[in-house]
């Protein structure tokens, strides 16, 4: 087993546009970044141990109880957190998909099964899907949008999985990181099932709501007081930094930002895919805030060369080479992107 | 199992003087803070993966290999990953000490044996720890000096208990954390034998050095590159916030700093344990940047009374009602905890 590799690694490419981390295309408010400064001054003390401050901003935001919210150093520190405390034998993921969910689990020796997504079927999850949960199973992920393809699963076929999963005893994970950046999120959240659902646990992240990937800072949603409290002892009591409280604290009074995030994602997306087509590529058809499609094996070096930065997603399983993701930023930058997608179609060509 | 209670708890008393975490008395450097402030505009990224470059400034500063240190999210995190990378059956810890490490073990079904350190003997580890080391065991956690009770393991004792852990296959674990503020920590840290002994993990924290524990910011030393490699399995790869990865770099600069805090350290300790001796409290000979010792049992509401929160110590396995711990803070601070205790000992004398 190696580390997966991931997209957003400006680190090694620091002076690339990056297209490989989805974030909200309008950066980060200021006013985020204003409340971490300030936190510079109060960070001599120990964090507030259970974020119990930013846990109540955050159960008015999601309408839920405060004790049905737990914070984590980015949401895929609850990832592993989760699978510590549920300590699963076999769990069910989907392929290809966000690659923490296998990491985590296999890094604690849990058997891995996968719901293969094929790009003869488009990539969709269906009702197949009801078909391969069963008794031996302790948990399923999934996660809507799916990352990378930026596909949703219908609701009505969310919630027969859910009750399903209930039946049969497993751990229903949704993964709703991307949702914020669907056109109808209401639609396609779970989050009216959680006061009837203890077998639900919900996935949220400020990282790309708010553009705030480097803050580290994600959520779970759950209304089983015992798994949660599970958690609780299965990570530090310190693990929200000051300046992540205040951050997230902050954040949650962005609601015009989020919205207008949303709106130019929706157009330029649309433009993007559209573009895409034109060009010959073949774009999948993403709901989120960012793009999956398919293009000769030499574009993401390509891209490189023009000092942009795409996400090669051979690495997920289940997928190969020529299959990549990119994020929906700003128009002028968008345009910098296309010019290079331009370039590789030509470059395929010859 | 409940969740352990640490000292610290500034948010439920807001507008005491906290004596109960043990931080660089002078307090954050400022350098530090702005480095924090600078970064809030480099939040929408990813925080670098690996935290290679904070990696390769500890790598300088500690005079050890970059590939022989690994980042954590507070020292805290990194007894959580060491564990579940080790997945120990049976684990060795002294009693009283630090309690995560017993919550780490246990946390992952690992069985416990104490050392007991007793009153009777003056809290110190003494050469019966050799007796209680067994092929048995995977793991021992020592603090050195320990918490609470600041009291150091002489060198010469340390490295015949490294000598037997190795011969037995027992990983040791040492928690130096508080060295920086003891008179000679180069006479007591294993460092030294990080080459020679790959079943040694030394655990160091940004936190009481630099007085950053809201940034959360600690590393761990060990050439089992194995080991290293286990532990990232267990950790998802942006476990080091931006904020925290700038604040380290900046950090390890303050040297002049840490020199300093240790000189007033050094000297409102023997003025401390001078006056509190005086008083008629029991003192006990730590060495490190806070004091251990013993008080009427209603100690702690006596001094919250008066806005003092010191550290009550009766959660901690081994120890009972009436055992506190006291952080040494500037000699004008200091003054009004010696006036609180004052207050409590003419209340016993009632």
């Amino acid at each position: 087993m190696i580390k997966h590799k991931h997209g957003g690694d400006v680190y090694r490419h620091r002076d690339c546009l990056d297209f490989s981390a989805n974030l909200n295309p309008l950066g980060t408010p200021e006013s985020v970044r204003a409340a971490i400064r300030e936190s510079a001054d109060h960070i001599a003390q120990y964090p507030e141990v259970g974020s119990v401050t930013l846990r109540e901003k955050i159960a008015e935001y999601e309408g839920v109880g405060t004790e049905e919210i737990i914070c984590g150093n980015g949401a895929a520190e609850l990832i592993f957190t989760l699978c510590r405390a549920v300590k699963p034998k076999k769990a069910l993921v989907p392929a290809p998909t966000f690659a923490e969910y296998g990491q985590a689990l296999s890094g604690m020796g849990c058997e891995l099964e996968y719901y293969m997504l094929t790009e003869h079927n488009g990539f969709v999850l269906d009702d197949s899907y009801l078909d391969v949960l069963h008794k031996g199973l302790d948990m399923a992920f999934l996660c809507n949008p799916n990352n990378p393809t930026g596909l949703l699963i219908p609701h009505s076929l969310l919630k027969k999985i859910l009750e399903k999963c209930r039946h049969l005893g497993i751990l229903l994970v949704i993964d709703e990181c991307f949702l914020d950046f669907v056109k109808e999120p209401e639609a396609y959240t779970l989050k009216q099932s959680l006061s009837g659902f203890r077998n639900l646990f919900i996935l949220k992240a400020f990282t790309k709501r708010y553009a705030m990937a480097g803050v580290r800072l994600g959520y779970g949603l759950c209304s089983d007081v015992r798994l949660m409290e599970q958690m609780e002892l299965n990570v530090q009591p310190w693990n929200i930094s000051t300046m992540a409280q205040a951050a997230g604290i902050q954040a949650l009074k962005e609601k015009d930002y989020v919205e207008k995030g949303r709106q130019l994602v929706f157009e330029e997306s649309a433009w993007m895919k559209d573009e895409m087509t034109k060009m010959g590529y073949k774009v999948f058809a993403s709901q989120a805030n960012y793009i999956f499609f398919k293009g000769p094996e030499e574009l993401y070096d390509l891209c490189l060369r023009k000092r942009i930065l795409i996400r090669d997603c051979s690495n997920y399983p289940g997928l190969s080479r020529g299959y990549y993701r990119v994020a929906v930023k700003k128009h002028e930058e968008n345009i910098k992107l296309m010019e290079a997608l331009e370039g590789g179609r030509l470059w395929q060509k010859q």
